[in-house]
């Protein structure tokens, strides 16, 4: 079949005038479908249904006798914090435990550096005129939120197959007023991208000229693979251990949760980082809480005691993901594929499909699939103040929907990707 | 019997001789006893073990139809803002549901007004320098440790039987570097007072320089009475509407929170405002995090459907806790009242019983019962920077300990007080 650039104007129109007739035969559905958001779906929240049953019949205690209803115990239960010690392959006493939300540690965490500042900072961040924080794009929305929302200016960084551009990333932490960056290194948010060896290391070890730079390492997928073939299973080196390694022992912070191993609103999330950052944080911590919620903890300690008991969990929620995924890449390559308009990687892992749809088109995608009924997150979403300079990356969240939807809204998308792709061409000849 | 100031320097001596005597005893038998913080007791948390069965007997759905197990619902789930609604006297749409401590949203709703100001501020709290926290003393550590670390200079003013000394607080808020004052109206933490009416009306209506001077209303005992008599039991009117009526409907946030009603280390804790300040302050809380934790949220719900509930609950505690403070009060009455060197209120509900000892001992006090192995919060811990200018209050916390430890504990105190107080008496003659 031809590609979209190798047909002529009228090749054009014609399949348009064949596409636009589909469209308004989805139009007159009335669909309602939402891929915006990477929520698990109700059979993988099911999965862990059982999780709080052995509080009636094991009680509240600890192994070490700790009483979780009470007061005490900032920190976390021990068997906890050993069990996402393994999961991120530090040392239990690196990590500390909070309620459900990683993005609320992160929120806090930076919030503490603003009013007080790192350890090894000059002054509290919140005085630095012009402070600046780098974003590997496409990325989270909602990091990217948290360090507009708190007076950084926000600079872009390109995403490669091994992580964000590190020859950029070396250049732009030579400016002092770049204070940290944020990272998910497993299974980047939204392209599915792990970062390599070199990249970590090359993050761990680089000169920055704020001394107190930070990495802040969501490690948000970091046991949610897709495919059970150990050997595609994405993997990063600990982050800690690699600033200690390169004499940046401060460098990183390190982020993950339970919310997509057990539940959305209701798991465990964990903050690690080195004795020094975990003194800091903690002095503040002890001002604004007593502690988290430790029975929480122990029905997930219970449940998932250790990195293997984690692992076939996860499988279970790779069982359930995987038609979906399949799903969502099988249209995209029989429809899409061809017209040469649009790319997108085949993630092994995470929560998100990540397309590029052709440039300067995809907010207009995004509206006509708004008009079919299919929710997709906001064309920009993945990029700092939601301005993708392309406007091109379509950011999918495949997870919540059923398999039937999912073909549906796909199938949706792409016939208003082609639509758009068309116009645009045809406007540029 | 004569009081310690009718005796004669001859008569102490002797009385002093045989209380040192018994404290030799009390310290050869090696104690260990704990009474510095306000945690239930053991047989308290069990009236709450049930707490979770409904989950895998009923689901993890709201009665709307909410699955709590995912992200959603950043508010809280209508059912239990409900409840907290029907405890505060309020609106369930002015509440706002967190994890489980309240702490944790006062120290957070502050740090929101030092990054960025409350709605009706000129310039974040941050920016101002010499900012000022009113402190009724005695009152409760944490508190003062939050606003202290947070920047302010904390400024005493006396309680009254009657709550904070109005006379005095309208005065300094005549100061616009004033910002706020911490308040908890009823069962006051450590006196066990309940604010009178007029206090409130006068806290809600007074004029202050400050524009964006905010009450911060830690309503933490709101329903932990003592006494089952209801015309004994502390109440004070919503200060909310109290605000409201008066035409600063800005002016409070309220907190509360089921540390205390089910479990001190796993309750829900709640935010009470107004539109305005709920609206602005939902704006930065939608940045830092998705979701509370709205699986326990629903337990509760389940268990405490309503405010009848909740007082059923409460008697529980009650007919627990009563025991614990009539024993303490019934050795200080016994012991220590006849001396005429020391006061106390009976608190009516609450976690404390506070005593003001001989003014100038509450150190040395805390200091002998240590060595005797009986641990009290330390002299001067209930006033900013930790320093009581009489030097003479003591916290007791009889909750955690057995009617036994309470005994030997309270007997222990009693005999450093009566020394110390000696001590004090011949010293000054």
């Amino acid at each position: 079949m031809k590609s979209y650039k190798e047909m002529s104007a009228e090749e054009l129109k014609a399949e348009k005038a064949s596409l636009e007739q589909k469209y308004e035969e989805y139009k007159a559905m009335a669909l309602n479908l939402d891929m915006t958001r990477g929520k698990p779906g109700s059979d993988q929240l099911d999965l862990s249904n059982h999780i709080y049953d052995s509080l009636s019949s094991e009680g509240f205690k600890t192994r070490d006798g700790v009483d979780t209803r009470n007061y005490n115990t900032p920190a976390g239960i021990t068997e906890m914090r050993e069990v996402f010690a393994q999961i991120l392959g530090t040392d239990a006493n690196k990590i500390f435990l909070g309620n459900s939300s990683s993005l609320n540690q992160m929120f806090d965490s930076i919030m503490r550096a603003i009013v007080f500042g790192e350890h090894d900072s000059d002054k509290p961040w919140g005085q630095i005129e012009g402070k600046k924080w780098l974003c590997p794009v496409p990325g989270y929305d909602r990091h990217f939120r948290v360090t507009q929302t708190l007076g950084f200016e926000l600079v872009n960084v390109p995403m490669t197959e091994n992580g964000p551009d590190m020859d950029i990333v070396e250049e732009l932490v030579k400016d002092e007023k770049v204070l940290g960056i944020w990272c998910i290194p497993v299974y980047s948010n939204p392209d599915g991208i792990v970062y390599s060896e070199d990249t970590c290391r090359r993050l761990a070890s680089m000169k920055t000229a704020a001394k107190d730079f930070r990495i802040y390492w969501d490690n948000a997928y970091v046991v949610h693979h897709l495919t059970d073939n150990e050997s595609e299973q994405g993997s990063v080196p600990d982050i800690l251990g690699l600033c200690e390694e390169y004499g940046n022992p401060s460098r990183a912070y390190e982020f993950a949760s339970s919310s997509k191993i057990t539940f959305a609103g209701g798991g465990i999330s964990c903050i690690a980082a080195n004795k020094d950052n975990m003194d800091h944080a903690k002095k503040i911590m002890a001002v604004q809480t007593i502690c988290n919620n430790k029975i929480n903890q122990l029905a997930h300690a219970r449940m998932l005691p250790d990195l293997d008991a984690v692992k076939a969990h996860m499988r279970k929620h790779a069982e359930l993901l995987r038609p979906k995924f399949s799903k969502t890449l099988e249209i995209l390559d029989s429809q899409l594929a061809w017209t040469g308009t649009a790319n997108w990687h085949e993630p092994k892992g995470g929560y998100f499909v990540s397309i590029f749809v052709q440039k300067g088109t995809a907010d207009k995608v995004v509206s006509m699939c708004k008009e079919a009924g299919v929710a997709l997150t906001p064309a920009g979403a993945t990029y700092p103040y939601g301005k993708d300079p392309d406007n091109s990356n379509i950011r999918i969240a495949p997870s919540f929907p059923s398999v039937e939807e999912i073909d549906t809204a796909v199938n949706v998308l792409c016939v208003c990707a082609k639509i758009t792709a068309i116009d645009k061409i045809l406007e540029e000849q």
